[in-house]
């Protein structure tokens, strides 16, 4: 029998979910169906035709299963359920065993485990990522007058501040999270081909509404009014949720890392002993955990779209779409918790360098200013010898020296006391910048947790 | 100057769209960034600072414009506002030229005028979409008792009902249309680095809220109180609803090609005159449309992929990664065009024949029972001897005639009237299937527009 | 510590691989490190600066190696190199531990040990695909003669046989099978930022050229005469030989499953006991891997797409980019694997039925003839004639009887005996069919192995 | 009538390959769809059984056509063939129009015209690809020994020179353009279903094959022995090709932005007049072709990706499959253009500042070269009392100032003047590094072109 396993060796940033890892492990989705089996049975006791204590009993070989056995088996008929089914009936009171899976199929157990799974891993996203928001916030809210450069395709473009450049990550996050905090999850019951034939046969029409509800009530699932195994927006609506936390995140990873390079320094991430080590460059401090989200976030794309690539299947159950669903749905919901759990770690260690930013500001010789000058003196030179003023002053030879550009545009000004107080005025630093203020204090309240 | 031009030739589906295919077309953006600049001027007049008559004269200058040598200047600056700008400048009377884009910087035009531009496809989107939505409502009701086959994997699994499979497809289409409709679309407005520095410079903070929120008011979108610049979950949003009405529609065409394909006949899918031809076989009836919603879908996975990847960037502008945007959300704004307006034209073009369903539904003699009579089985001889009962019916010799495995199994089942009368009702066909009815009744309620 | 893992549960495709699954687990990754460190000593010893004994001492250590507590500490590092290092460095003599690693970086190992896993996987890939293309070679050789009915967009078109159709299957997969064994897989060696400096200052440019060698003809690997730390077209290449491989497997699996379905029928996937079985349906035998086949095809792209995203990162070593390829060409070795596999297994299991396709040919009462009778005709009655004629045959009404086609466009010819022969001629079933030979035959010698 | 029109607005890379963008219109494709019937014309001539003049007959009809009646009319059929072959015929001679598209299939004209295409664009691509591995052979020949800083993950690593930074580019893209170099570029020709039956009957066997052989022959593409209608690998492999020189180019394009960004600055990107502004921000020099094939290659991925999935299509032409092919190869050539012009553009204007590269090498007060330090102290101290030493240099106080680890660490040695010696070796600067001069070398000589 195969010994594969993906413990996680490629995959690191996973393990900074701690045990939450293990919401995704395949032990996690073999539990999961089992509970699904288990909640059938519980919904047909619910319900006044199950055999008492059959969920129970079900739920109870979870550990004596052999998962193994079960992965190996499942390349016969195409997914696990088949063998599952198998080991379990033989460990059951023949009135159980009997019952068990009645009016149901694969894909019923399938979907409905992978929709108990993702219910349980979002729970721990969510309370990671509210971490993450918190500590964003603060840092926004701290940092609101923390004047920084501007950067555009890279260049230094115009002033803005560190707590407003929090906030916009933040925003960012916070809105991925609700979304995902919106995701509507619901069990999967339609027997065969979606119909639920089997059930209303055996129990009536208005028995087998009463055991979906309870099903899905069991599970902690919406209880939806139609089934969808050929129908799959659920599973588009969760990957989306999950793929624009993973991107939002992945720009505070983008972000992080760029700041805390060495050329831009303006951020340090706080590390743990150990932490951001070299296996060469004794020097060197990595910001690992940036660099890990930037890393799920160039994995999202190809995860999502694959999702949507296989929502086409036609018929009552697609040959292979289906299939190709589990393992990127997965993949998603394992960078999600590693994602969440990574940006909750880096929002706590972002510890900024304002004399640094202040310095970088400078880099331009006060050039950084000009946007902002020109515009000042539009209304008070005209628009055609503002822009030949302050290209004169933005040309000026030499190397960049603070307040150069400042010093320049001035004297180019000749006598003209008034533009030159407004030079002044647009080439200062400190406090809020335009509408920063306003900016961050609503995004902070959009996200007061 | 290039005379490039991708005029729909690889995309027949757009053409489906008709007149609305122009909504997408880069004269639409062209005229959707004046429009943002005259909102902008608008803006300015709504709040007393601006130029009287500024928008308008903005506005009247959409025709003047030369779009090719706009397009070739584009290179320089790496989007397309910088040469608007300079061709609009000298063509306004000075004060507006003076005014012009004031306060804003390319990635404001360029955002929004994306934003109006799917605004606009949204509203005939949904129109399309409504009536496909009505199409497939009134299929669902009207077939919900023809018997079908339901086929899971390409196998004959169990019998189903069109109106059904209708459902189905009609709960999807109509989720995603409904997420759609929801998605917010914001007008874009952060100045050069998102603090609108120069706006507050020129008018305040108060006037320069009131100008944010006119220009909104003005293009019809979300006056959104933060700027998002490198927060693109609007981007991500729009997109990822776009891809879901597209993968929905696609399924349609994946569903009614197969079922219109010459071994299934289920479907004729009724052409215009000359449609659905071939350049060298006369016998053929392409379902053409239903054909070109299927290749759409397969192209929605790499756009909304594309989407999510550049979503990353860091800094205030993100280099390369916003310009990366721009072409895959126009590409998936003109499929979602050419998809809602194909899936109106299958869905009412659909003509079922419900003659052929019976035949194929008897294709396999009728052990597509099996299940059923299987189950129905269960509580009168036990869970064993049922499946053993059932085995030996579905592999009774020779060829599949109707009634076979009916015939077969009662055969099998002895002297035991009850089991008999237990598998002709499990073989029966007509009416609602389990829970069929509901399940449509459900999908039409919430589809009833 | 975290005990996830995924031991293929939601992949059951790998299984069909057998023990050669084991050749993508985290454990041969792992053993591949290992195997890169101990080459690394073993190059040193061949180049006379080695201890001695030095790369037996650390390939004797793999099975002492704790990969849970290494993947676990690979967070920190953001690599498993780190904690490897440590884990190896205590356990081996001292001369050996100061030279472990010596010159090298994790990106190195990293890469090395991917292009180890890769040629190993290669291998067994080449052998399951060898298989693959001598059962269809000699299917395409079989049933070269064998009418089927060819179709596109899922319409009867015209005649083919089944053997053109298997050459056609075939010529894909050789190709790709041919493109994957040609990939160059080099040793990465660069040292920290590529330059190899410290090999160089500790032993000199020659005896540094020499480890260089020495290393990457130990691992079997091509001596690349650069580092490709951040020159990623070894990733990519391999990446898309294997999806390619994928996607042609997946297109045999698209065939079959489409082929093996209950209203084609027009193949028989031959099943092991207990095989294609259903959670509920007695009657069936899905087509389980030729379905696992298209499932995989199906996430080929996303994973493809994420190697070539991935590859734009700046610098001497990408921050997230590298680490966001080593999970997805994981999972397109894995599923190459499993694909190859599953390929061998169906092309071996494809029983034809010819007697179906000869009814299935006749679906369409001959029509499916229509346009080699209209080529017929029209040296004959012309064009506009011939074209005339066949509509008219083809519109004929009634029910599709086998060979109402012909006799309707005889009768229509009236008294033309030329003509009516032409048209025999045309409608005639049996024997090559236009050049289907020499394709057949060219195929099958590209593909004699 | 639609007027949909993409021109380019939203794609400006695109201009920078000047009036070659045209090659890759809908009027360059339409074009090659005549000249594909012309070609099929000119075949028949060439083996005796044409009509004289029939394919200049046809070729001299390109002007004649109405592009937009000709896409209108196309969503008839799903492609742009049937009305192409309509508008055709009426203006032939009769005897022309009788021979017209005798023995093809639609798809043989759409693949062998996309073909076409891929060739002359393939032809550009490649010149200009050369000047862009010219440009940077020369610039890695002449900056060979230009000391700069070697950055992994964002830090500071070790000093490597700017010269073999440009050649491990140039390696990218010269191993990518040799690649696409070597992409066969076959001709389609199978007729309906892959069997060139009606050109059989209508020819015999061996003057089918010559008229296939001529055919290729006048397009200039592969005459391939089998028909590819269904086996897209031709198709994967020009997608895959193209992709990996995006990539490659947006890595040069991701480096230089990175490099020119105002906190590295070690890159000047040459502009030309007018190039690089910003629509607000005056003293900005955005390296805009570099940021533009970073867009391109955020595009790419999708694209490829795309292709993969179509490659999956069942029957004899693929519903969907096919069709969602045409628009996404078009872009990735369009693509492809665009940055091939734009790399040598970027490559040509690449202006070093190897002053800053000093200055940034330096930013670390010379931390930089403790991985050469420590292991130059390694053979001298020991592993563990190098590791200590190199420690304790790094961990100093204070600004970082020029020598500052290197006067550190020769203090932390106390009087030890053989290993003060080696430490001074370590930290020198200048001339090649490692294996610099070999690498730089043999990646100059793979691109002698």
């Amino acid at each position: 029998m195969s010994s594969f396993a993906d413990v996680g060796l490629l995959d690191p940033l996973g393990f900074l979910a701690g045990d939450d890892l293990d919401l995704v492990s395949d032990s996690a989705y073999l539990a999961a169906m089992v509970t699904v089996e288990a909640a059938l049975l519980g919904a047909f006791e619910d319900s006044g035709v199950g055999v008492p204590g059959g969920a129970a009993a079900v739920e109870n070989l979870v550990d004596a299963l052999d998962i193994r056995a079960i992965g190996a088996a499942s390349a016969a008929g195409g997914n696990a359920v088949i063998p599952l089914l198998a080991a379990l009936r033989p460990l059951l009171p023949v009135p159980v065993a009997g019952l068990l899976h009645t009016g149901a199929t694969s894909q019923d157990v399938v979907d409905s485990a992978a929709m108990v799974v993702a219910a349980a891993v979002r729970v721990r996203m969510l309370a990671s990522l509210a971490d993450a928001r918190r500590a964003l916030a603060a840092l926004a809210d701290a940092e609101r007058h923390t004047p920084t450069v501007g950067r555009t395709l890279g260049q230094h473009a115009a002033p803005t501040t560190f707590g407003l450049r929090m906030a916009i990550l933040l925003d960012g996050i916070g809105r991925a999270a609700d979304a995902l905090a919106a995701v509507d999850l619901p069990a999967q019951f339609g027997g065969s081909v979606g119909t639920l034939a089997v059930l209303v046969d055996r129990f009536g029409v208005d028995r087998a509404l009463a055991v979906r509800g309870a099903f899905a009530a069991r599970l902690g699932l919406t209880d939806r009014d139609a089934p969808w195994h050929v129908e799959r927006t659920p599973i588009l609506t969760v990957g989306a949720a999950l793929a624009t936390v993973i991107a939002t995140t992945g720009r505070l990873g983008s972000e992080v890392t760029a700041l805390a390079g060495t050329d831009f320094a303006e951020v340090v991430l706080e590390s743990a002993p150990g932490e951001g080590g070299s296996s060469a460059m004794p020097q060197k401090r990595n910001p690992v955990p940036a660099v890990l989200l930037v890393g799920a976030a160039r994995r999202a794309p190809g995860l999502l779209g694959t999702l949507v690539g296989a929502a086409l299947g036609a018929g009552e159950r697609a040959a292979g779409d289906w299939h190709a669903e589990w393992q990127p749905l997965r993949e998603l919901l394992r960078l999600g918790l590693g994602s969440a759990a990574a940006a909750a770690r880096v929002a706590a260690d972002i510890r900024p360098d304002a004399a640094r930013m202040a310095r970088n500001l400078e880099a331009t010789g006060g050039a950084v200013h000009a946007e902002r000058a020109q515009a000042a003196l539009v209304p008070i030179v005209g628009r055609t010898e503002a822009a030949r003023l302050v290209r004169s002053a933005v040309a000026m030879p030499g190397p960049a020296v603070p307040g150069a550009f400042e010093t320049a545009l001035i004297a180019a000004l000749g006598d003209n006391p008034v533009a030159a107080a407004a030079v002044r005025v647009a080439c200062a630093v400190g406090g809020p910048i335009g509408l920063s203020d306003t900016f961050i204090d609503s995004v902070i309240a959009r996200n007061d947790l």
